[in-house]
C-alpha cells in the first residue's frame, strides 16, 4: 500500500478535479501493473494499472489508495466494474471514498462479486497525500497553503516596504514549484497594488501550469483576476496558495482557513520592518498551542524551509 | 586532530579563564593518552594526556588543538617543557596561540628541542570550538550569544505582554544548558522590571554553574547584578548569553556584538504581538545578507532550535 500511496503522489498536481489515486497490481509476489490518476483526472489509476497488467490481472491483488469509483461517468468506465471484469481476486484499500456517489458502494459491489476486500490500510497516509481533494469533498472547501518568506526575525519587508530580495534563488524556485502544484493562487489587493505580481510559474517545462489568479478584495478584480470577497467564499478549486500580503494572510488565519504553512526563512535580521501577519484574532496565548505540526524542514541554498500542517480533529 | 578537537569541546563550559584545549597522544598507532582542559583551566589538556600516557609518551606523537603554552605560570608547569621532558618526538597542532606570552614561542622551543612540529591542521575547526576564549584573546571582547524564543511569526510575547509560555519544556531545558555553559548572562532593565528573572540553571547537577548576572542599563544595578552601560563595555568574561528583551537584543545587534544566534521557535502563530527586535540600524536590505550562517537545526519536543553564527572575515 505504501507503494500505491507513493504512486498517488505523482498525480497530485494534475489530477484535479478528480482525486489523485495510486494503484499497484501484484500477482504471485510480482508487480504486474502500476498506475496513478492521469492529467485532468482520467484515466483513473486502476484503469492504467489494469491495462499494464493485461491478462496477468486475473487472480491478482489490487492495492488502491482510495475506494474505486462505483458511479457511472460520461468520461469513462467505472473502476469497480473494471476490477471485477479483470478478474482480480483481492482488493486492498486505504481510504473509503467520501464522494456521496460512491461512499462504500464500490466495496459492496466488489464483495458481491466474491472478491475479498480489505480496507483501512494506511488510511491516514493516503488521505494526507490526497489532502486538497479530500478537504473539498469532506469539508466542502479548498485546501489552503499559506506561503510566507521572511527574515529570521519574522519580517516580510523593511519598514520602507523594500522586500527584493529576502530569500534566495533556490527558495524562490521552490516557491514556483509550489505554484505549479496548486489550482489557484491568491494575493490581497494591497500586494497587487504594491507589487503587481505576475504569479507565473517560472520553471522550464512547467510554464503551462500557471494557476487561476484570485484577488482578495471587497471590490472588483482587474482583467485576468477573479475577485474573492472573503476566505470563506472561494469556490470551484481544490487547492489555493495564499502568497500574501499580511492582510490576506491574517484574514485566512483568523478564519481558520489555512491547512498548511510554508515558511521560507532567509539568514538575515531586519529588526523593525513589516510583519508577516497582523491581528489573527488570538486573545489567549494558550489557544495558540496544539494547532500546528511540523512536517518538513530543509535548507534551500542558505534559506530554510519549514513546513507545518494544521492539526484538525477527525 | 579531529579527536583532539572533539576532546577540547568537553572543556568549553568550564575551562575559563583558560582556553579549552584537547590533546591526544598516539604511539605506534595506538592511543596512549587523552586529555582536555580541566575545570577552572588547570590541569591543561597536555598535562592530563601525558600523565595518562606515562612512559609510553617517549617517542610518541602529540595532537594538540592549540599551541602549548610557553610562558611560566604560578598555577602550574608550562606545557612546552612538559612535552619536551616526556620525550615526545612529534607534535601536531591546530591553531597557534594568540596569547602574546606564547604566540609562536611554544612551537619555536619544541623545534629547538629537535621535536618535529606540524601546525595549522584543522585550525578553523579548533578555533570554532574555542570561540569564546579566542574572541576575547584575539578581539579583546567576549563571545556573545543572543537567545530568542519566538512564535513562528517572530513574536516574543502577545500584544498585552503575556509570554508564558511560548516554547515548551525541552526547549527551556536546552536554554538552561546554554546558561550553564556561559560565564555571564545579560538582560535589559525592561526585562528585569517586567519578569524579575532568576537566570538560574535549573538542571540537576548543574545548579552550581549559575553564571554572573549582567544588567544592560544606563542606571544602577540592584544587588546580585552587575550594571553594563553598553554592549561595548563588558569586561572580564569570555562568554555572554543575552536573553532579552527586544531593547537589549537590538542594542547588541546594532553594535555588531552578537557572534551566535539561538532561535527557539514554537509551532504557534501570534499575529501582531511584541517583536523580538526593534531597530538594529539596518538601512539597506542588501546589507543584511552574508552575515549569518546556519550551523545547527533540530527539534526540541515540538519546538525547533536554529543556530546561526556571525560570518566574520579573518
Ligand atoms: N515577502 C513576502 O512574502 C510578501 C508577499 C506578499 C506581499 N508582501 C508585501 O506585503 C505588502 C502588502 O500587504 P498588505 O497587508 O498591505 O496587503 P494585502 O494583504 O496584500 O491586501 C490587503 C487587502 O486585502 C483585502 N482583504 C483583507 N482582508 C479581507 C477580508 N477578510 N475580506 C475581503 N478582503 C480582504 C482588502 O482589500 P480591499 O481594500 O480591496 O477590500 C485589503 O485592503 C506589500 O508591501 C507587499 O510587497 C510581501
Ligand atoms: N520570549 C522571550 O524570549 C523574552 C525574553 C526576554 C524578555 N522578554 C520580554 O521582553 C520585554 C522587555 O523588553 P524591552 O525591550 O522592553 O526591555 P529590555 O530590552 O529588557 O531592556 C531595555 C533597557 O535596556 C537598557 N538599554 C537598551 N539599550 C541600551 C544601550 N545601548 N545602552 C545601555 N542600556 C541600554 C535600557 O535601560 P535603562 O532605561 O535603564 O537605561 C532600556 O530601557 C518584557 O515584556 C519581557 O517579558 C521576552
Amino acid at each position: 500500500m505504501a507503494v500505491a500511496i507513493a504512486l498517488s503522489r505523482r498525480g497530485r498536481p494534475t489530477a484535479a478535479p478528480n482525486p489523485n489515486v495510486g494503484c499497484l497490481i501484484v500477482k504471485s509476489g510480482r508487480v504486474v501493473g502500476r498506475g496513478w490518476t492521469q492529467s485532468g483526472g482520467r484515466p483513473h489509476a486502476e484503469a492504467v494499472a489494469l491495462a499494464a497488467a493485461g491478462e496477468m490481472a486475473s487472480g491478482a491483488t489490487a492495492y488502491v489508495s482510495l475506494e474505486p469509483c462505483a458511479h457511472p461517468s460520461p468520461r469513462g468506465p467505472c473502476c469497480t466494474d473494471t476490477l471485477i471484469a479483470a478478474g482480480v481476486s483481492r482488493v486492498v484499500l486505504a481510504a473509503q471514498d467520501p464522494d456521496r456517489r460512491t461512499d462504500g458502494q464500490g466495496i459492496a459491489r466488489l464483495r458481491a462479486a466474491v472478491i475479498e476486500v480489505v480496507t483501512g490500510v494506511l488510511a491516514a497516509e493516503a488521505r494526507a497525500v490526497m489532502a486538497p481533494w479530500w478537504t473539498r469533498q469532506a469539508a466542502g472547501r479548498p485546501f489552503v497553503t499559506l506561503k510566507l518568506a521572511t527574515s529570521l526575525d519574522g519580517y516580510i519587508a523593511m519598514g520602507d516596504g523594500s522586500s527584493r530580495w529576502i530569500t534566495g534563488e533556490r527558495a524562490r524556485a521552490h516557491g514556483h514549484l509550489e505554484r505549479a502544484s496548486h489550482q489557484a493562487i491568491l494575493v490581497g489587493r494591497g500586494t497587487l497594488v504594491a507589487d503587481s505580481p505576475s504569479l507565473d510559474v517560472r520553471l522550464a517545462g512547467l510554464e503551462d501550469r500557471s494557476p487561476t489568479k484570485l484577488l482578495l478584495t471587497s471590490g472588483k478584480a482587474p482583467d485576468g483576476w477573479t475577485a474573492v470577497a472573503s476566505p470563506e467564499s472561494i469556490d470551484g478549486v481544490d487547492s489555493v496558495l495564499v502568497e500574501g500580503g499580511a492582510g490576506a494572510a491574517s484574514a485566512f488565519l483568523a478564519a481558520d482557513r489555512v491547512d498548511r504553512l510554508l515558511l521560507y526563512r532567509a539568514p538575515i535580521l531586519i529588526g523593525g520592518g513589516k510583519s508577516a501577519l497582523g491581528d489573527i484574532g488570538l486573545t489567549d496565548l494558550a489557544d495558540a498551542h496544539g494547532r500546528w505540526r511540523q512536517t518538513d524542514s530543509r535548507l534551500l541554498g542558505s534559506d530554510r524551509l519549514d513546513v507545518y500542517e494544521r492539526i484538525r480533529e477527525g
